[in-house]
């Protein structure tokens, strides 16, 4: 059947193409758990393998935003963070976080394996298509730290960091809230992470670049702050674009479901929501850094888009589209307005992954009560402040016990000369001239 | 249960796995209307999220065809219409196009948002769903103007041109068609886009190039062309694929439902119709420019896909395999063709988006007839020309103001210097030499 | 519906969403023969488009670890050999891999058309859905081709030896296992193409490398080899995000069907195991470089990655979770090893493809011994010196008839200048200033 016309709701409500409420009543006997079990199966392949792709776009974001010189290394720590999660997640994460939390703290210390028969998988899902949905969110969360890290951290020892994280600190707080633990039943609400992954990610590279210090020459003795400019922005757009690809995976599969039609039509506001979120923190970051720099600045706009889906994140269901805009747009300007902040501070994120993913992470979580009613403001205080001192605390041991144990940060000579040599013994470009000013050589 | 054979068609009904006749009676039965209301939704989440990538495909395709010291102002021009696409298709576009057009010209001037409570989603697929296919479909054609005015148009009024063109003149001529307008009733027949999409983009391309002049250097005054290399063929070769493979999204989802052995049967076809047609493109062009030049032009090969690909968006399910080659192929053809032709009008277009999207859409929306026999040449020729003349003078109108109101173009200097510089004041590449000789220094 | 929990496959049982024994009676009722064939479909759909991807993937990787000077090349024998799979298996391999085999050893000659009706598709999928599946796998074998061979073949030739193995070579060993043929009834298993399609592309590689030869300046006569290092590393992580994104369409689209829970759950084992041999890869080769050469080696985690992908590809099934982890790590471990290996051989494989796909390739196709009990260690040894033998024989002859006929290599001094020049008549990289050390220039 060719169609010739573009049928919108309303007009398919005149063609008579269904009727409503007799549809509403069918709900039920229309979809068999059985087909449903299919759909939400597929929601969670889809929706994960958009999510695992995310990894990718931090690759390149990353890659593209730090000098030539310490792209092979941010390469290779993102493709080792996201392996290393996936064994993680599988030899001890997934179960601490959904295994008989039951309202406490903790699951259990065994690892993940697939029903040993199909017949066995008797849930709404593929017991195997959750693990990897989960797994791929693992990821998120340390891939965020490896940007705001970059051009100084040694590749072991930051890889080992993201093995406790990924295996122990993210499972455990994630069991508080997804895992059914405490504060669900506290009645925080976080849909797709805003706190759960960004936040928490966030408050891991917050602390370790509290640790680590600022690169050599980004702040002078008198305050003064040295940008140093990322090697490709092409690069560090494609990131963006990959990342916001991926966050309707994000999103719309955090919805769970996708057999009925009541969670077909959320999953698609979830969509749009999303988009629109990520399209006004774009707008904000573009204006407001024309109103104060007097020029666009790229890389804020492109953060500005990450800030608009972090921001969305919380929520994305509830929102009417206004509401998008807004939440979306107010996490646009506050990439904006906390990146000097930031630098006023001395503490040096490479890529702004602090203001985009705990900043906006904190902002998102609080939105929540502007359009769920079934959000408390003090539920959701109480989620963001356990977990932020719940990752911090957990991190902060982990980053000092492996910098006593092996050192954290490249030699002042090694980071001179670049990561890429020191630490792989290679270069990134290797048939590029370089012609960075004496201070970022 | 693992399968140790891939059963064909012939095989499978062989193997008695399922029965023609049985099948095609129990079609009705088979599918509940809530089941074809979330495959038809996830055809839109699907298929939108592809046509999404795409605008990461246009602005790799871009930063890849234009020099170095212009790669970041692109890219902020990509992600910044891409963004003011979803803003201004909310606020205005989408219930411009499909709000009670009713066989007219034009629909209502009131933003979208999700309908209240899901059982208003009443009709084949999730409102919220709709709004987002056809939101990347309008971010598309924003994204076809900004490769044919690159390196010498300022960034504000370029994003000013694109939120009056996705929020009213894409709209207004997309009502007349899938919005079921005048053209619609009149039999003009256009799938997926090519005259919707890709013809009014070159138009709003072509017009603007005519308007903002060539680049400095690109013709001399006794008609000499000098070439002006792309700064990273890899960037622009992946570009293209992302552009491929958005392309599934983009034709198979405008088959609009999948929740029948028939339209599953249809999609299929689309995508091997499209991808068949792609190849064809490819081909042709490296053929072509073999024997014409005598060496394969890359630059080409690349917009041979292209090519392919928008002259079979007008019609991908009607056409047998070998039509879609050769359809594909005259795309291509006409690619090799055109481009020289345009140089010799001293039209500069950076990335070939006039002859990939307007010529290639007009011969692809002609093609339609050839297999279509529900289509009519003079329906055809109606909306060709009707669209051409309404975008170009719509174009043309909003080109002079913007122009006029705050110019168009950057200064000789700032062009020389590249738009880097002076629109964002970074470089893409900061830390690379630069080391093109004189004309494009 | 908000979800403020995401439940686990053990909660949800807890919860009583749904009863494990009420549907497995029920799952034949549950799901209509229509609805299954949508379900089918989509997959093939799906599974096709991100496997299409991984041509982008290869020509990423490729564009990555060859020198500036012949990325443009590489670039367009990768869109060149996808175009020309797409045309070639249309023309003659779907037919001559699937129609009527029937236990021999080829199919027909005739070209694929999507059938004439779609009450004509009448099996478990639609038709065109499962040619463009297929294609896609045929046109990856070619993929694995350019990347061993690069940097001194012409592209003419190239792709001339792409037209042969897209449109005759690959299909009959395809049609000897995957159509049916002799070596399915042997009782050879290869779920989704370690032998199939690595392995093929494999020996494709090694015959043409022998005949070949190494690049100049890769060997010295005294058996010294000099490293070349690739272009750009980020390109090559991001080609190896692409493969990695691509294999969950390869691996989980191979399942051939998703309308069960059944199926739904064994697609959804297929991607865990598939992203975890992958993950237990990248680790293996990290630590053994470590551990072999004091530093991680990038393009060996990259490589690394892809080896636990290709091994994991004859049977991502039935392994459990640990054997998973193995059997990926092995492959990791194999190509660590085997690339030295291939170096005092003389063997020049720019990218790793053979140890990659050849030897993981074959380790794979063993390991199925190890979890599938319907698994014979001769009937996989069979198959793999068949199809090694076959390809091998096959490939010889073809890469002799075109060196006679019109020649393989370029000239010494078109490799000296780099192939972008003598092939294209471009440069890559125009802008950037080429600093490669003397042996590399």
């Amino acid at each position: 059947m060719m169609k010739v016309l573009r049928v919108t709701a309303a007009a398919g409500a005149t063609l008579g193409l269904m009727a409503a409420p007799a549809l509403a009543q069918d709900a039920a006997p229309g979809v068999s758990p059985e087909i449903k079990f299919v759909f939400n199966t597929m929601l969670f392949l889809v929706g994960g393998t958009l999510v695992m792709w995310m990894a990718a776009g931090f690759a390149m974001l990353e890659a593209g935003m730090v000098r030539s010189k310490n792209v092979a290394t941010i390469c290779a720590k993102n493709i080792g963070l996201y392996a290393i999660a996936g064994l993680m997640y599988w030899a001890v994460g997934y179960n601490l976080m959904y295994d008989g939390v039951d309202g406490g703290w903790i699951g259990s210390f065994t690892w993940f394996d697939h029903p040993a028969h199909a017949d066995e998988d008797i849930t709404y899902a593929a017991a195997s298509s959750d693990w990897f949905f989960q797994m791929v969110f693992c990821a998120t969360a340390a891939s965020i730290v490896s940007g705001a890290l970059a051009e100084r951290i040694k590749l072991w020892p930051f890889l080992i960091f993201c093995t406790v994280l990924t295996g122990v600190i993210y499972p455990i707080q994630g069991a508080w809230k997804w895992g059914g633990g405490w504060l669900n039943e506290f009645g925080f609400l976080d849909f797709a992470g805003s706190t759960l992954v960004h936040s928490a990610g966030g408050w891991a590279a917050l602390v370790g670049a509290l640790i680590l210090g600022a690169r050599l020459g980004k702040y002078s003795a008198s305050g003064r702050v040295t940008p140093i400019p990322g090697s490709s922005m092409p690069l560090a757009t494609l990131g963006t674009f990959i990342l916001w690809l991926g966050w309707f995976g994000f999103n719309g599969g955090s919805q769970l479901a996708l057999g009925t039609l009541s969670d077909a039509a959320d999953v698609s506001r979830i969509f749009a929501n999303t988009n629109t979120a990520a399209a006004a923190g774009v707008v904000a970051a573009m204006v407001l850094t024309q109103v104060l720099y007097k020029k666009v600045d790229l890389t804020m706009a492109l953060n500005g888009a990450l800030a608009g889906l972090v921001s969305i994140t919380a929520e994305p269901l509830t929102p009417s589209m206004p509401m998008a805009v807004l939440i979306g747009a107010i996490g646009g300007a506050i990439v904006v307005l906390t990146v000097p902040l930031l630098d006023r501070l001395k503490i040096d994120d490479v890529v702004g992954a602090i203001p985009v993913h705990l900043f906006c992470g904190i902002w998102g979580t609080l939105a929540v009560i502007l359009t769920n009613p079934e959000a408390s403001l003090v539920a959701q205080l109480a989620g963001i402040a356990a977990i932020g001192a719940f990752v911090s605390a957990a991190s902060l041991v982990l980053w000092l016990a492996v910098k006593y144990a092996i050192g954290l940060r490249v030699s002042e000579e090694d980071e001179l000369t670049g990561l890429d040599r020191s630490e792989l013994g290679l270069e990134a470009y290797p048939e590029f001239g370089v012609t960075a000013p004496a201070h970022v050589s």
